[in-house]
């Protein structure tokens, strides 16, 4: 087997010394915080400000959601089957897809890139340039507008700690930027929603856009822990629809044809 | 690293050579039915008769349940959310647990061990045993009853092939005798439900217990991915209980404890 | 709650009744192979011929490819954690992703997609045209080439079926006509491979290209079963990379940054 | 449809309002740590102390333990197959079963019944009739030893905080106490490990033994999206055991039976 089958900067284990980036798993845990813990693990280095204090915000912001989300909703009906815990919570982790969480990454991948590719260029125009290539491209842009919030409190909060904090940066100056020019271009007022949010303030904490969606899955996983204990100690066992509930709109009962009967 | 750190008595794979439990993949392909393989791979050998037949039967008698399953419930839920389909898949997959399809191993496990405990007696009076040694315990027998299928025609012809097939033998003899002593220890008809059946004609065809779930898994896969698609293909995204549909019975709104203002 | 909030046109459950796309289960159980009834879900009828026994063979060329796949590498290292059968399966499940099976849902979206929008023209002359708009938008060809099999046995096992059984169609022969163009416009000889093979074989037979990858997820999870099953019952618990295999290549130990101190 | 089908305490959502537990997320953003709302969603209530101080040790000391998990490894395999970034989190989630993180649910269950059962009897005197009871059981008592941990620091670093945060009570006093009634009567030195620790302090911080697991669910989901980012963007694709590592003691090429023959 290659030497190096099993390699990783993450962490280091041997007898008794667990290291994290190279820190001793009991410094940490003396001296910081989670919020600086996972800033830690996904930007390499421990903060050299209130990162940490921000990005337990983030996480706050994002614990749950109620029903009214499909990652908790599907892993309430797996929690009622006689199932584990983690299956219950592995089942709503895998519904945090492309449109349930995964804005922050697309959006965070726009941020970072429209900065990178005009350098030194106002922000407002760079919104512009934004708006016209996805007018262009006929593409929604994501992490503008919410279905139910509307503002989203969880935005408001967050861009208020953020600038309390010394942390708002250029993407999230552009990202603000942005809310006038789609208003401009498309005629619509979307406000930045938290996803947008989390994908600018990240991206000026410069962490990879590739990691955008774990804060979610961090956080959410929260919320999963939490309903799947609550179906599992105080709802009916084996939640589903009804047979009467269900709309069957296929062919009506039909004899097989005749080559098989 | 240990040699045999990777191990398996179950394929081989070399250049442009597969091999399963010793056999060529192309002669299985050419000349066996899924039936056929699906029974080589649990019990290590090819079937001396009709136990492929027997298995699509059981297989093609649990792939679908509508949407009156937790599993596609949570499935549909998932594929919802902008993911793969395996996602989707795996997450319907989770929710297999002991109360959905998981009494399979419990009621085969179950019979395999009431035989083995009772060589030689008569299969009526090894199920009074078993429900008196129930009754003492004050356990539920798995694999009888349902909530809506009474009698349910997945058992009763599961059950006729059998007989056809020439592989009833004697867990389906002891399953069948259950009924009765059900009947009589504990005052209620209780008919051998789809579960049951699959269990004891699995411990007929000498299949080890502990994968009496996976037939059930293999079977309902084929529902996953035809719900998932059908979600995806066409129905709205981001399927979830509308938050007005949501009964919140938490604390109503309050403002953070004094030690937090 | 909206009055199809839960809608299916695959199958209908009531007291005592289960139809699969309108069809009895028991007479389905009487009278059909399980490729007949994957057929009969993915398509929306029964076969008219012998595509059951072919997608019957398509499912078992792929039912295992013992532990150089990395689906069953995940399921036996999570089936090694005192967790149920399902949630190892699963995790196996999970993987069968772009680059693990899913090349059979973009290459039968290319030849049904080709053939579209070619009508009339002659195979080797879309091939060529395929090929020239793959080269221009420098994009990799998926279904051709294996890095082991070459030839492949399923492969040619399939195809030789398929003609034996009057399956093949016109996404079949672009698919052949496909390895001389590939041979003429990348100057390499890439043989179909047995993601391309199913996948034209089952555009052949009217199906989504969109459930492409589910042939390979019910099929592959017969392995997954297998080998978890075997990890269970053979092996130690807790597999895991011993600590002394993983090579480090992070930060040294050191002491927090004076910050934290 | 039953009004109560959708039904929770946790959380309300209404427009541009989210409650948890009945705070505003705005205020609990403000002024909460993330451990502070962790213990919310599980206990059902803010903090009285430094209960979320605590949490985020215990958070901190689990986020990672690197590839010798098998959580992580099956998770990185899944990583490697064009996933997105949650299908791998989700399987890796997947292991943390009875043998992986599950002590905590055991060991607190343990814990909290044995203190109930035992009212006003000395630590000590609980502690030598837990271990006659598992001897006589012939059960082995989870959290107290560690494969490589010996001492393990995280363990010590816990009890150092929690007792200056003035959060030890009876179930930690009880868990130490069974270290030397383990000694005694199993005649081993078994020091309380990191699953042993955080059972007996989440107990004495009121919460359910049920979501012990919970608390390790969360924390390594850090360590889940890391080593996925990890494995995706710095590693190759395709992450499998070579064919040529893996041993196959099956039997040896052969051909199919006469009857299939």
């Amino acid at each position: 087997m290659a030497d190096d089958f099993w390699r990783t900067e993450l962490s280091f284990v041997a007898r008794s010394k667990i290291l994290v980036r190279g820190y001793r798993i009991e410094d940490l845990m003396e001296r910081c915080s989670f919020g600086d813990v996972v800033y830690l693990m996904f930007a390499g280095e421990l903060p050299k400000g209130n990162e940490g204090k921000l990005i337990e915000a983030i996480l706050v912001s994002s614990v749950d959601h109620s029903l009214a989300a499909p990652s908790i909703d599907a892993a309430r009906f797996v929690a009622s089957c006689g199932v584990p815990m983690q299956a219950a919570v592995a089942s709503g982790v895998n519904a945090l897809g492309d449109i349930h969480g995964g804005a922050i990454e697309q959006c965070a991948k726009m941020f970072q890139e429209a900065l990178a590719a005009h350098p030194g260029v106002e922000h407002a125009e760079v919104a512009r340039r934004v708006v016209q290539q996805y007018r262009q491209a006929k593409q929604r842009i994501l992490g503008y507008g919410h279905p139910i919030h509307n503002p989203d409190p969880r935005t408001l909060k967050m861009l208020e700690l953020a600038e309390r904090l010394h942390l708002i940066g250029p993407n999230t100056s552009l990202a603000l930027a942005l809310e006038g020019a789609i208003k401009e271009g498309f005629g619509r007022e979307l406000p930045l929603n938290v996803d947008g949010a989390i994908a600018a303030l990240i991206s000026d904490l410069g962490i990879d856009w590739r990691l955008g969606k774990g804060f979610f899955i961090i956080a959410r996983t929260v919320g999963l822990v939490a309903h799947s204990h609550e179906q599992m100690t105080k709802e009916r066992p084996f939640k589903a629809a009804a047979a009467s509930d269900i709309v069957y709109n296929g062919p009506p009962e039909r004899d097989l044809p005749a080559a098989f009967a």
